[in-house]
């Protein structure tokens, strides 16, 4: 297992993942495709796929079992949205699951690059490869005056959308983050659940986003996102320093909270996410030696229902899974 | 350590332990003694307490510091009333602890013998031993009509008070321990919490003794304590065997209970009390073998406040107390 989610990156301590998305669309097709047409969109990218390189492979949505589509949701990988769509999607994945192009979800693609911990650049200098090679293969819609035209309009110009997964325990834990929050929307960036949007913080997780896409560069969305994740990550890290002055405080909610997900015989997900949260902080604080980052992470992924069933190799009710959650918690912590 | 307190004796996995207690008083003094008086009777125990034999050492209360005299009653060995009172009171007391004579008590002499598990009948012969011993020596008050003559009506006959302790954790999760408190109370037992009279419940620990002590032997309620203290252990067990029918809630308890011990920085004692109940039935249940049975009993001492304050040889406030209780707990476990 050496997949870029259950990796440590730069600052993880506060910045669990990096994202960027490119919305592109083939001229010639509605941007809206109906069947028909979003299946000839489909087998034209299909026929093309290897021409792209990265090892990625053509996996039709239709074909694939739920749980895997679930487990994709689950890592980010893919939108719910397009793993609830019946007869059209697709996408575009490489084995290491660090770039998946989803297709026919809002826009013919969405290419996506993600790397573990805080890292920009990088991820934009990939995001911006894969991008060249498809321009090369496909005739991607484009304007001189609005730059790529796009299905939605959130998305038109530079198509790009740069996040960033924040754990922000410190800060939920001093109430500063309502200021944060605040702070980052006045900036012109958005801050949502991990999920997307609409969806609620789970276990003090964050997603930070640009707003704008046009009449900015990419270079530019990048700089201002990196300025004010910065800021977050050294308020994060204030915050905890601050938290740590109660060190027994502290230590006691972190070492519960590992004794609990250690020895229980059945844990429901939103318990374990809590649980997992403290954990989380023990680790990056320095306070809790027995586990390392690294599985504390498998544990984030392995807790959620359809990974759960992907781990254990088998279907299981809600009942099952929660016997069977505290047992692949055991095993991963031993 | 080999204190009878802190091993687990016959039927332990229900019964804590066995008191007899006897209640004798020095015919020619008062029954209560005022302060001249009560001094009497102690100096001329004092003088006798070699002959007496057993190894007891004759301390008197108002030379003790606070923290030992605690630490006696919350081992039961000693009552509330003894531990408070400034200008009187003394014991007689073994190495071992499982003879403790209560002198200016309720009654000038309190006998006490104690016994890990449920041992009525040995813990009835020492107790008459140490009573013979007494009564060559003293002129003990007796009536040819009533029996023993005491300060209290309640103790007047036999002036013998049989007490178990019993751990119905299994009862209290059924629901069924107050059908069985009836039961106790219509067959003129009495069933109270662990630190006797108007005392509650702490952990479903519980103390059963005989209210009638004139007009009946010896042995005649020691018979009777018996029958109903096997009733109580047999319906104990059924009830831990229907909680063992939901196998995975039950060592879902057990170890969560476990796990907080084992890994807390800071602890309450009712907390810990609550998690040790849990935990004890787990090793009386075979459910957990990560701890001995002998390591509870430990446990149940040293969460204690004077206990543990004597456990580190230092005094503490509650806050202290609360983190040196985590700190002796995890010592103890490992």
């Amino acid at each position: 297992m050496s997949n870029w989610y259950i990796q440590s990156g730069k600052d993880s301590d506060v910045v669990i993942s990096t994202r960027i998305r490119f919305a592109r669309n083939i001229a010639g097709y509605r941007f809206n495709p109906n069947k028909e047409e979003a299946y000839e969109i489909e087998k034209n990218i299909e026929e093309k796929a290897n021409e792209i390189g990265y090892n990625l492979k053509f996996l039709k949505l239709k074909n694939m079992d739920e749980i895997t589509k679930l487990s994709l949701v689950e890592k980010n990988i893919i939108s719910p949205e397009l793993a609830v769509k019946e007869d059209k999607g697709a996408i575009l994945i490489n084995e290491e699951e660090n770039i998946c192009v989803m297709i026919n979800e809002e826009e013919h693609f969405r290419i996506q690059v993600f790397n573990s911990g805080l890292e920009l650049e990088n991820t934009l200098n990939l995001a911006i490869e894969v991008d060249e090679k498809i321009q090369e293969l496909f005739n991607i819609a484009k304007s001189k005056e609005y730059g790529y035209l796009t299905s939605c309009p959130t998305n038109l110009g530079t198509g790009m959308r740069v996040s960033v997964m924040v754990h922000l325990p410190g800060l939920t834990r001093t109430g500063n983050i309502r200021k944060i929050l605040n702070t980052i929307t006045n900036f012109g960036m958005e801050i949502r659940g991990i999920h997307g949007e609409n969806t609620k913080s789970e276990g003090d997780m964050y997603q930070i986003s640009n707003k704008q896409t046009i009449g900015v560069s990419e270079e530019e969305i990048i700089r201002k996102l990196k300025i004010i994740t910065e800021k977050i990550i050294e308020q994060e890290r204030i915050a905890r320093k601050y938290l740590a002055e109660d060190e027994i405080e502290l230590e006691d909610k972190v070492y519960r909270s590992y004794g609990i997900l250690k020895n229980c015989r059945k844990i429901s997900q939103s318990e374990a996410v809590k649980l997992l949260t403290e954990v989380k902080l023990g680790t990056d604080m320095g306070i809790i030696t027995e586990i390392t980052d690294k599985k504390v992470l498998e544990l984030y992924l392995y807790i959620k229902p359809a990974n759960l069933q992907k781990y254990f190799g088998t279907e299981m009710n809600v009942k099952e899974r929660d016997k069977k959650r505290a047992e692949m918690i055991k095993r991963i912590m031993q």
